[in-house]
């Protein structure tokens, strides 16, 4: 029952079986990992947040309509383990969201992870955290909205029903509200089967200052053979002239009481990407290199320790999570960490 | 049992019978709506939080201490479900008190509503919330403060207990802490019994730097025939010469698995709330419509649908909540919706 | 079982004796007085926050992992009942970690109080709180850090293991991350048996600029007669050549339902400590008296009384918890409150 761990009996009800469908939910994650980074020649030792798992806390909670329907809501605000920071701008700001569900699929409304960044994340066995995310190679090429493979507001998003014989799939769009930066859409479908797993995703959001959309286009596959899951994932994000290409092979592999883990990632850059322009900083070609262990001490506790470093190339600064600025393109990005994550 | 809806049993008492009145209870609310809106010829559509209720989560608790002696404790904070944003500045700006209460009737201190706010809401059927709420039109004059139909900080205040064959009442005052502006008291006395239901409340908060009061007087009532719930609400709002007078008319009908509720306000200013001065705005006059019904899927779970409009004239720029900023005075807002609330 | 009230029964386990170890609990502090403060000439009256306990909301739990060894976490926010506000810097700036614990001791990672301030509030009757709160004559002598004896981000602890014939002891130290500030580390050790209870810290923490360290020498000693528990602390404060010196002599009363606390403190300033230099706003010698009485109604909810003065010398401005700012050195501050403390 997964990360469920604390579910309370929800009382005031006329009770009934369907009634035990009904539950309120507080669940969380704290995550801290000591941490030596490096960018060219600058080191830093650091106490960190979310080397495994995001830290965070939440409440979510659903409740049996009858006939198949259902309401749900999902609460989740990111700790800052190291500071005991929380998101000061959104302070729920991993998501806040309402849903009705049944035999039609789930409706949501509320902040939350675009379909295309659910679509990611299950092809970067970091899932975009900690010093192996791929998330810090992807660049916004300029167009100033990542939510294509972020979060959004105000979105209104749609998945289908389970029961499709492995086949799934969502669509979400988020009103602009005059903005145009905030107006974006997604859509996955994908297909998952015992050891299979296909998927792809295609986001568009808008840019009214340069009269333009930043596009996202992704697809990846993975193979569970018992002994390893390799994953293949390429992406491609364009913004005016500028494209990058993201390639990205790993590997999972089960190690006695956890699990190996290493990704091998290669962004490319066009020739508009790494020209400068107007309020926009040119990116370059970058590797990405990551290697991870780790060791369960139950299903909520584990010790981890990652390696990861990003080569880059030209005008490039892209960092592991954590590492000091880069000084000037080109630089090497490093970090090794060795943490703990709790979840409840 | 309302929305008390998690019950934890208290643990680490001597036990018996009193302790089974102790609680502590997390509660909450996620509203959000697709709304289409208007001021003048400016369309906005969006995704918003707190179509029907405020969205919220809360904690709150009593403890029984014996002998009709109890205390308690409510922390509430709102959260913007279309972003994920919670009250930057007070974050459990909704509520913030402890409180002893037994025969006497109860004290509270802390951040809270004005008894005065809690008379206003009583009597307009969209309790202040979403595209419908009578709050839209009301001014501070240029006070600077509308905490006397709002909340305040600082608060201490008594309530009349129960028993007392319907008749109710409560008093605050706010300390002023050496800046005049957060200086406010309001007192309220009402009758509920059967299907009738009358109050009313007078509140001012001070204004140093004018050297005078905002002072808002309310009388309301309200009959339920059971078929129809007319209401009927008149307030006063004054600060130096300028007065706005509000009156509104709502009745609430039971249909279906839900109900019919329709609000019309008519809010007029006088000359001098009319007339530009330093630092203050004129108003003008305005006529608010508000229709709604609300569907219950459950106790808990509801849709909703709202139309609502403010006719404004002369200098008032007074919106529907969420519309579009008035480019001028005297335009039209207005706004439609439809939504999913979810309690827990 | 102290103020664990609510331990919820954690599900989704494989059973036994060893689970029932594991809790997640929801815990808090609900702290307002009314109070009369005056520095100088200037008056206020106020409702406040804290005034006996420190208003609070965290979640806190424990895991057992087999074989002694445990996870925990535990996130802790303060709350400003008087306005419903949050510590918007840090959330969860109370505390923020993640821990193994064990025979081998406890190792914790994130924002904590340090070793050396958990030291100073067990020989202040008043635990660092409220109008009688030693705290408030503590000066960081300009060097720009207090986290000696209050709290640090970036925090790895290390605590002896229990057992050891009243014997304790911990060490931390906070990462710098590249900035020298934040800098730190600090050790303590004491003895806790029967009636008596000793103590040591110190603590350093880095100022890049001034290229030295604060350094925080304390000892305190305690025993229990029963009809009274007489204290004394003394503590040395270092910064450049500046020093502060804090001796504080006390007794905790048992009384009816209740007990009675006064506390005299005297802090002197040496003469580069009262001279000013760029960047630093001298202090001077201090007396700080507080008497305080604490009725518990019942073991989670206690009316409370204090009264407090602090007797400023020299360029001294400390001021008592809420008191006007001093408009010149030397002026004396204090305070008096009625209150009520409520803990869930």
């Amino acid at each position: 029952m997964k990360k469920a761990l604390i579910a309370l009996a929800v009382l005031g009800l006329t009770g009934g079986a369907a009634v035990a469908q009904s539950s309120v939910t507080l669940f969380g994650v704290i995550d801290a990992d000591m941490k030596y980074v490096k960018t060219g020649d600058v080191k830093l030792k650091k106490l960190d947040s979310s080397g495994l798992n995001t830290s965070r806390i939440g409440v979510r909670g659903t409740e049996d309509l009858g006939g198949g329907l259902k309401a749900g809501f999902w609460l989740e605000s990111e700790v800052f383990a190291d500071t005991g920071a929380a998101d000061s701008t959104r302070f729920w700001g991993r998501r806040a969201t309402v849903s009705l569900s049944g035999d039609f699929g789930e409706v949501r409304l509320g902040r939350n992870k675009t379909v295309s960044r659910l679509h990611l994340e299950d092809f970067d066995p970091f899932t975009f955290t900690g010093l192996g995310s791929v998330g810090a190679i992807y660049s916004n090429l300029g167009s100033g909205n990542g939510t294509a493979y972020g979060r959004a507001d105000n979105l209104v998003s749609y998945s289908l029903p389970g029961g499709l014989s492995g086949f799934y799939g969502g669509v979400d769009i988020s009103a602009g509200e005059g903005t145009g930066t905030n107006k974006g859409q997604s859509v996955r479908v994908g297909y998952k089967n015992g050891p299979l797993h296909v998927s792809g995703a295609y986001a568009s959001t808008s840019n009214a200052a340069d009269n333009d959309k930043f596009k996202l286009t992704s697809i990846g596959a993975a193979y569970d053979f018992g002994v390893a899951r390799p994953s293949l994932s390429y992406s491609e994000n364009k913004f005016m002239a500028r494209k990058q290409q993201i390639l990205t092979a790993s590997v999972t592999v089960p190690l006695g009481q956890g699990q190996f883990v290493a990704a091998y990632t290669d962004a490319k850059a066009n020739t508009a990407a790494e020209t400068a322009a107007t309020g926009y900083t040119p990116i370059g070609d970058a590797k990405l290199l990551a290697l991870g262990y780790v060791y369960n001490l139950s299903k909520r506790t584990a010790l981890y320790t990652t390696y990861s470093q990003i080569d880059n190339k030209g005008a490039a600064k892209f960092l592991v999570a954590g590492a000091p600025a880069a000084t000037a393109g080109g630089l090497k990005s490093s970090g090794f960490d060795v943490g703990v994550k709790h979840s409840f």
